[in-house]
């Protein structure tokens, strides 16, 4: 940590932040410039609320030099981290396809859309089945009997299973089901649910907030690296900007960003990224080429008749299209499908 | 609901438009124009996803013309909502004043602080038990032992108690020893717990989440109110733009607007809407010069010693100040605290 | 334009509002449903300011159908739009590269880098003679005297030019000596210059403003339009979000989007986008495969000696190197570069 | 200018930072902590572009400590600038009003509005006489036909007169016919309209941008006063939020935060910052609350009839009750009007 006092601060003012850096158990360099006076901060400054510093007198900024995420820094663990599901390793050379329909509806339904994503290079099923939606008057997910159903589907395909959960009293029953753990956009924050999930041992897809900067979505992570589980996949699906043609604004710079501050893979949920049908296909192929290890998409034999998000989920066709596009694209940035 | 056709839509996508809508139950009125058609659908469209015609061929915009949220506006309920809570009467023409400290140290901090306050003219007690911080190593809170010491502390004061719970599990405990249960602005979304707490025969207090619209805090409202309780205070408490010398930026037209669009009162949160002690007051003020129903704030009598949110804690007489400042504001609209 | 009415609206506030729109010289369509009341207006509403009638008692919104653009739509205008400079075709089946240094910083430095072009797929050559900076105190550029030498730099190497103006001040140089004339992103709402542009026969690569939405960038190129000039490329730069790791948030989503609503084309600039060049590739090669018509990139044979946006401006060989990137990439969305 | 190095830079790494500093004429101070090296560099840091040393090799982050505008900050000129005009003294301790109609739309008009305005506590005129609007076809403005008139009915009232330029070329006309120059905000960046102002001998009301930080407010007035004119006014209209129901969001919060960081004097756009009638007076409240020296607000005698932005104009008799209003909240921020 770093202080940088006032040009005009007396020495009164940096006796008083030294004997509060002293109580506090920090060590201080001091260096006296033609200008200003900076003060190094050695210690555990992990837990500070710099703005403790940066309201007292003669103060002009507090820098935190050291991120505050460890676990999950590139600096400290610079070989790339691999999440391994099933047939999948999401961070490897290979990229990932995840794909499933938003809601888990029936039986059926979800047995239907296992089996038609049989071939196409998708090794993960995705499917929600407790359903957080913006309106109560909507439908809200089959619970653990839709965990179920898709885990009978997945088997019957060979496939690995990810599903989200959306608090703490969800865990018990994911855990007997699903072998990947979602946390929503709207949970990334959830302090509560995040500490619960680093004692358990299953890979966590961590989608980043609305709003949360990629800071934030590292911190979420680490809060759940340091309960132990250190196998977490984030994911990009959009920010919130003032432009309104699209619901979020996808940040492709997310890809190239997260490569470099972390070692954990990254994935791209272009459907929720964008929210419309037609405009997925350009965001997974922007996703790939800017670097994603892997994607997540919404797929339904009849998007239509789908019960939630039916607007940005493909069509099967479509996702096929996709995914021979995808592979071309995987051949520029070094990488397959 | 409203489906504006393109100036080239054939009929056969109007055709298309009018099956889809009459086999979910809705009725059209149509209306051709010289360049526009536009069709009128009548019927329950709250829960239509509008996004599912919107992709339709020939569509060129869809436009929901009731709000999505009915019991929270105040089309259908016009008076004021007074919510009454020991001595307070939110709502009201009297400005309410909650305050306190940002978390619950110990049974003699939060004992010294609730005596502090008495003849400042707060009626409420403000106090974390269960903290979400942003770092997994920091002082997380007392948990139900804190709101034990909470409710006395409030008691001999003649104070009413507001607290946060995080998720579902904290309900009971809370329960037993609060009077107003706040949901945080991480929270706002988390439909779970806004579910439950419908079930619940206690007064909440809705903080706005960090990147929601005014219309998506209603919505949030609404999902409570959806089930059964009706006793709800929205607080603005800033939102995350572009600008970085402030945490988030306050939104002071929240006040105005939402007391055209609901009955519910709304409160303020100047010292998360900031975060930096000495302009916590002139935002304070402001919020009650644009239509606030009351003010929530953090009050130390130590803030620098404060385990959490020192920076933003404002010293006993800057409180009293700031209580004088409000008073005469007050007679400015027409109101009293 | 339709205004759709409170349900609780009196017949005597209809009344007011037909009276008004009947001064305006506008045709009324009155439907009355359960609900509400709609009324649509026929004629021309383009230069209504909706505000006007929202505030009006009784009306509840009042929703433009028609989008304020018509030059700019696709609507009106199916098929693309094809800008020619010299051998570059901007729109067509051909990705353009756009290329050069931020500033022209002598005659020598810009002769260079054209030859050094040379070969590389590139045929637009970029510099900077009018230079907007920040600080009162950076490098402000060689004016018209860096556009002669970057002319004579093009013409030796077979290459168009692009360059930016200011202000109307600037069209005249501007016209002796470049192909293409670039507004900024700080102009793109400068009307005064965006009508003088209108005039002129030259195409306009229009920057989208950083905090612009897609709406207001097709308006800026309607308003060069209204003038008379055709000839518009609108380009993609980056919005501002609350994301402090990056300059700007690249919005991905503005290709797919644009292609939808206008017959412009559009072409990124990932150096603004981004602003950190060895993250200017992934930019670069997640625009193509989200359907950009082009690109124009920051490259100089001296990037840290370079007099401006060194620090994202590529060497040459990370520039072939995207080339070859972008070629792979052109054919996963049937193109070619 | 700070320079922290990654923990695992190297000795040849910190080397060659150290002969690019030492080229450019700086002197170092290095510090060699248990994790970080940390460099101080001296000099005049203020036209580096920090990303210049922030993409070189083992360099964690590079930090700017002095603020890149001095002319404009508080530490160097301590005492708060009164900017004399007329009769006003804005940045005193009266509370400045400045008040008339968004376009001066006839000499008629502007004189009847002046003349309405005298004894309402107001002393300044406002008018538009170049009228930027987003659509080409809307009403442009009268030039300088229409400042002439200002300045007559501001002459006929004991008024002085604010005006806007959009340009270079509008500047000579201005200085014949107004006491203060007005830049809007989509000119805020309009470096080379900026750098002209700096030689002009009047008053400057500077606009925050729709999308400009603080600082950047700031930089923008330190290129204006560079040139010699420091006589500079700043003024918070509301910058772009993902928040719909309001055009911009009124960053309340600029108040007490340029308060602290310049000398020079803010004032509040109310109009422009919620951009709906009923609604300007809170925020116009809630500025003078939080701190600001003044308000700029649209009034006519009929705004329903305005040629722009009458939706967003008060009535005469709202603007006088909003004036008895603020007189109240003076007091409270022991100010008077």
């Amino acid at each position: 940590m770093i202080i940088i006092m006032e040009n005009n601060a007396t020495d009164d003012q940096i006796q008083q932040i030294y004997e509060r850096l002293i109580d506090q158990g920090f060590d201080i360099h001091r260096s006296t410039g033609t200008t200003h006076t900076v003060l190094g901060v050695v210690g555990k400054t992990d837990s500070v609320d710099i703005r403790d510093y940066e309201i007292l007198e003669g103060v002009h900024e507090v820098i935190r030099i050291s991120e505050p995420y460890k676990l999950a820094s590139r600096t400290f663990h610079p070989e790339d981290t691999i999440v391994k599901v099933g047939n999948a390793e999401i961070g490897s050379n290979k990229i990932v396809l995840m794909a499933g329909p938003c809601a888990i509806e029936s039986r059926e339904q979800i047995r239907k859309i296992a089996k038609m994503l049989n071939g196409t290079g998708t090794t993960i099923l995705r499917g929600g089945a407790y359903k957080p939606r913006t309106s109560p008057y909507s439908f809200q997910g089959l619970g653990e009997e839709g965990l179920k159903y898709m885990r009978e589907a997945a088997d019957e395909n060979g496939l690995a299973v990810v599903s989200e959960v959306m608090d703490r009293m969800d865990i018990i029953p994911a855990l007997k089901y699903v072998d990947i753990i979602q946390v929503g956009a709207r949970n990334m924050q959830n302090f509560t649910l995040l500490k619960e999930l680093g004692k358990v041992d299953k890979p966590i897809l961590l989608k980043r907030g609305m709003s949360a900067t990629l800071k934030e979505l590292l911190m979420a992570a680490e809060y759940i690296m340091s309960g132990g589980n250190h196998n977490i996949i984030l994911c990009e699906r959009g920010i919130r900007t003032f432009e309104t043609y699209t619901r979020n604004t996808f940040d492709i710079s997310a890809f190239p960003v997260l490569k470099e501050l972390t070692h954990l893979p990254i994935i791209a949920d272009p459907s929720h990224g964008i929210g419309i049908r037609n405009k997925v296909a350009p965001l997974a192929r922007a996703a790939v080429a800017a670097g994603a290890d892997g994607l997540i998409i919404e797929v339904h034999y009849d998007p239509d008749q789908a019960a939630s998000d039916g607007a940005q989920t493909l069509y099967l066709d479509q996702y096929e299209k996709l995914v021979k596009e995808i592979d071309i694209i995987a051949t520029a940035v070094n990488r397959t499908i």
